[in-house]
């Protein structure tokens, strides 16, 4: 039995952090309690959605507290939060949650892309998530289905596993991209030509396996 | 001045030549003459659009005739089309307009990738052209225009630098799902999970530069 709203607490401040803040507040089931950030600069922009503060010992109590931080911040941060018995998750895919020095302890992580510039339909946003004991699987279970429609629970090693395979589709992705900019560039042409191409590229996976989806300028 | 309908022939049976016979079969400003394959067998689904022949010497007489066959194929099929006075254009990105030995040549270059089981929207596809002389580069982008909204003169190095960025955002890419399509199975968990990624990355760059988007898992 989970209790409604769930109140949670985000310490973090770049992307992953910005966009859950936004999500959150969307629902009256969550009750987004406090965002902290080392830098106060860099979240005032996120007090339309709840208080902020950059001073550690003013957090407030939550049932969960989200870790959007880099990945060597997490477990000093963690062991900053003076609360013992809430739970504490990160949002990292490459981190394992045994990382974490909290008693109670999960990952709450959201498989994808976020840039301040682009919203996120989060309803498709795979969710994945971990923690040490059921009940708290549960909570993290109930706060990820509001959001998503895609909530699978993994553990350390598959995350890590999805994280490499989001690196190869993502950042491998789009370093081709920059060499194909590149190359049309040197020639005079636009990367505009390209766009539909790499969206065709990426819709046909959505249908079909990659290996059947394997055709186009090489194949030819 | 152009004279329409503009007759066209098709010679191969692949997914080029398909997805180009249906699509010219849209516009009154077109009359399909024909389409020829060396197999009658490939084919026989284009037969809805207009008469089908394997036999080179029946070739009818039309404006245009555009080779969409592999590109080992152009120029051995393209020395057998027995009209001096028709423009004979190929399709492929990476083969010179000098490799057609007729004396009226050209190149019409969608430049998308063609699978059976996807129809394409063609409007947006960008169609690369190049013509001897300027009289048909115009009945060339007569014909393109009616297509496509993205038509541009390109020569034969430009139209090969394109093919390459092709290849890197295309072939490339869709390797990089394949890998990770792998790493996935290895850990007992779906493809599915990548799709909303792979989308995102290739929305992305539709408005931003893709130096730009360069964010993720692995700058997280």
């Amino acid at each position: 039995m989970v209790n409604f709203p769930i109140h949670i607490s985000i310490l973090g401040g770049g992307n992953v952090a910005t966009h859950l803040a936004r999500e959150f507040s969307r629902f009256s089931e969550i009750k987004l309690v406090q965002i902290y950030n080392r830098s106060l600069s860099k979240i005032v922009d996120l007090e339309r959605f709840t208080s902020i503060t950059d001073d550690i010992s003013k957090l407030k109590k939550a049932d969960i507290f989200i870790l959007a931080v880099s990945d060597d911040a997490i477990a000093k941060l963690a062991g900053k939060i003076p609360f013992d018995d809430a739970l504490v998750v990160h949002t990292s895919g490459s981190t394992p949650m045994q990382a974490l020095p909290n008693s109670r302890k999960g990952v709450f992580y959201p498989f994808q892309t976020f840039s301040k510039q682009k919203e996120v339909v989060f309803k498709k946003v795979p969710i994945l998530l971990e923690a040490d004991n059921k009940k708290d699987l549960e909570l993290l279970k109930s706060l990820a289905k509001l959001l998503s429609d895609e909530v699978q629970e993994v553990n350390s090693n598959q995350r890590k596993a999805l994280h490499i395979a989001g690196v190869f589709v993502s950042n491998f992705a789009n370093h081709l991209y920059v060499q194909a900019d590149r190359i049309l560039k040197e020639h005079q042409l636009s990367f505009d030509l390209l766009k539909p191409l790499i969206l065709e590229v990426a819709e046909k996976v959505q249908t079909l396996s990659p290996e059947l989806a394997q055709t186009g300028p090489a194949v030819r």
